[in-house]
């Protein structure tokens, strides 16, 4: 099937693999389109977007849960810096962590389909920090296939 | 030359055109890659995302000022809301203004190659609207080809 050719290209491209569910960051995902921007309150202070690649996108197109096998979220997030340009504005200083969802119903059957990764630099955090991942997404969104992020209209 | 016919296609889009400068919102914008978010504080209060055409994109990536004939910037907002689902987070509500920015260095010579748009709801706000973005973009930004906002990383 070419979706899951796709995830497991997602999940397999070359790069390092997140541990627990073997991510890897995805091929081009910069220019992925916008799901939608988020800022996070203190401690971290962040500003935040998600991008979909096409299948996501047009899964949110659709409103159509659960996400095929296929779909790919990056969440990018970078430091929430006065602009020093215009007064009222904050904007992206320095990136922070680049976090990966990848959704392959029977690799990763025992976490509802979707795998994780969460890089810092382009390397992946611990072990540790991925086993938070799964049980946050279960108990606050598993009505909306345990993804936070909806489309901004 | 194929930028100019692009601006000229972005800014003689089909659908109701700006004041002043005529300029339309542009075809699929939606899915054009992310530049960067942002937050704009009160009395505002919005979150913000501006997308950016392929010539755009190459343009940041060249780190090149002027942006070339055909740059076609797009700034989306929304009202901040709190997230239901994860405290730390606030998340787009509402959709506010959408804002264009067509570089075209002849048609728009008496502003500094670009032409303006700010539509709600699809329409463009009024000419006295449209007359305060020149004068804002030119006293903050002139050393940045009048463009506020920076690639994030």
């Amino acid at each position: 099937m070419g979706c899951a050719l796709v995830a497991s290209g997602a999940a397999l491209a070359a790069g390092p693999l997140s541990p627990i569910y073997g991510v890897a960051l995805p091929d081009g995902y910069r220019k992925w389109a916008l799901v939608a921007p988020a800022q996070e309150a203190a401690p971290l202070n962040e500003l935040r977007a998600v991008l979909g690649n096409d299948i996501a996108i047009k899964a949110y197109e659709a409103g159509s849960q659960p996400f095929p096998d296929g779909t790919v979220l990056v969440k990018l997030a970078w430091k929430h810096v006065q602009s020093p340009e215009f007064e009222p504005a904050s904007i992206p200083g320095a990136a922070t962590t680049v976090q990966v969802m990848v959704k392959d119903s029977k690799r990763y059957a025992a976490t509802g389909g979707w795998g994780f990764g969460r890089f810092i630099n382009g390397q992946p955090a611990d072990a540790a920090q991925h086993q938070t991942c799964y049980a946050c997404h279960q108990a606050k969104v598993q009505n909306h296939d345990l993804v936070f992020t909806r489309f901004a209209p």
